[in-house]
């Protein structure tokens, strides 16, 4: 069965649509949420072709200001006005967007039907931008030509669960349960323990996805996003390309690799694909010399955190 | 064969993309000259989708501010950008536009490869925008919500041509070469008569193209569109959201239907349709109740003007 935690691949070409790719943008789904991280232009014709259910997005953060990664989010907020939504809408960005946004509204004479809450991002130093009982939202500086920030999404750890059945069946006191929870086996008076192993569900493992895009090679990320599950990773450029990489901040596949490697992630998926590239195939195996668990982002497809 | 003044369907809805048809946006081609009318998101895509030479495009005219007819602008001038474009590009728009392209271009530090020419549209009264020996492009102020101007290409009537062959069989002089390009026969010595006719090619009937979106019904269009090919006129609404036309300050199919007639123009194009329609043939019969020669802006399609 699919996991309760997903990314589905919105666009993963850079800067101008092209080989039948398009602008960055990904749907991440966990649990009850849904996130969009950056929105190029289309984003929202892609979600509708791609059946993303895009009125329950209710956080949407932008990496930077590069229009291949937001030059879709006025068109985004104006159809969710058309369709009238209510639901607020966080939106997580670099300084400038809400400038952007409000001035294209004023000029529009347009009002949105919801309330746009603006959060300003920094490109300083890692920063939680949110946090509930079950997930853990932080940026994180990348090194990239403006201010751009990754996003780390981490599932926490929740305490062990009761199984339901074994309350009835064992006729379970309050403290007894409270003790079952905090992990501390019970002993009753007639000498029967009662295990944590035996009454509760095993802890799940902690999930987490790692967003890195736009970036040069930046080894600074590699304490953040070390041991991630899912690892998105820019590779813009195949490994010849280095000097180009360099000039435009952005990386190529062996870095993109190296990192990943140093970073102990269990999987890499690439993309932010150079237009020169009709296939992707080739930057995958330039990836896999150095990290083997490479897989290429591809549009329309959904990724599963297990 | 196909004439060299054409109009391709980019989009034709309204607001939101839906039903398959997407934001406003034409492609003109007059002779060798390009131009661009409105641009809503993606119309770059679908520009490559329908293999239209955007490159050529040397004039982007915008009615008007609402998003569903300039979202795809700034997307479209930063590719012109990436693929290293150097001749100027000319946009003839409402004031505003040029503040929202440079705020953005300043938060993505971006720079254009070529220049810009921004031309303020106003909407209080007709306007030559553009002139030369074979075209005059005016602009017209239409009824809308938000300052809103439609847009009339007219083809000059070109001064009589002579007919090549003519010059060496009957040895022309220079001043006989002016008098019959200044449509006056010849009388020579001998008391032949070279005639106008005889000499010198038709001259070509100038055609015309009116763009009117958005607009509520205004009769005050009709002198300035009068006889012209054809006209595109807005139908956002069937004839019986006659209400919701007039709030929205949209038009029904029978009024636009009413404008072609009292304009008496050859040909109407209906577009700019409510997303509520998932066909646009029924909208195109009620249109034909009043104006038989009617017909559907379809994305993709080429009309030519004969």
């Amino acid at each position: 069965m699919p996991s309760d935690f997903s990314i589905t691949i919105i666009g993963s070409n850079s800067a101008l649509a092209a080989q039948g790719r398009f602008p960055t943008a990904q749907y991440i789904s966990f649990k009850s949420k849904h996130f969009l991280i950056d929105c190029g232009e289309g984003t929202q014709f892609r979600m509708n072709d791609f059946k993303v259910p895009k009125a329950h997005i209710e956080k949407i953060f932008i990496s930077h200001l590069h229009g291949d990664h937001f030059y879709g989010l006025i068109g985004l907020l104006t159809s969710y006005s058309l369709s009238n939504r209510i639901k607020p809408i966080e939106i997580y960005t670099p300084k400038g967007l809400r400038e952007i946004i409000e001035l294209q509204s004023m000029y529009s004479d347009a009002h949105f039907t919801y309330e746009i809450i603006y959060k300003e991002t920094q490109a300083l130093s890692n920063e939680v931008l949110f946090e509930d009982e079950s997930i853990c939202i932080s940026s994180f500086p990348l090194k990239h030509r403006i201010p751009t920030t990754g996003f780390l999404f981490q599932e926490k750890v929740t305490e062990r669960k009761l199984i339901k059945e074994k309350i009835n069946s064992f006729d379970l006191s309050v403290d007894e349960i409270i003790q079952l929870k905090n992990q501390q086996n019970v002993v009753r008076n007639d000498g029967t323990i009662l295990s944590v192993e035996e009454f509760t569900h095993p802890i799940t493992k902690a999930r987490s996805y790692a967003y890195c895009s736009d970036t040069a090679y930046f080894e600074e990320i590699i304490p953040i996003i070390k041991n991630v599950d899912l690892l998105y990773h820019e590779t813009t450029f195949d490994k010849n390309l280095v000097a180009l990489a360099q000039k435009t901040n952005h990386s190529t596949t062996l870095e993109a690799a190296r990192i990943a490697s140093l970073a102990e992630v269990k999987q890499l998926m690439i993309g932010h694909f150079s237009s020169r590239y009709k296939h992707s195939e080739m930057l995958m195996d330039e990836c896999k010399t150095i990290f083997d668990n490479t897989i290429i982002a591809i549009e329309g497809e959904t990724f599963y955190i297990d």
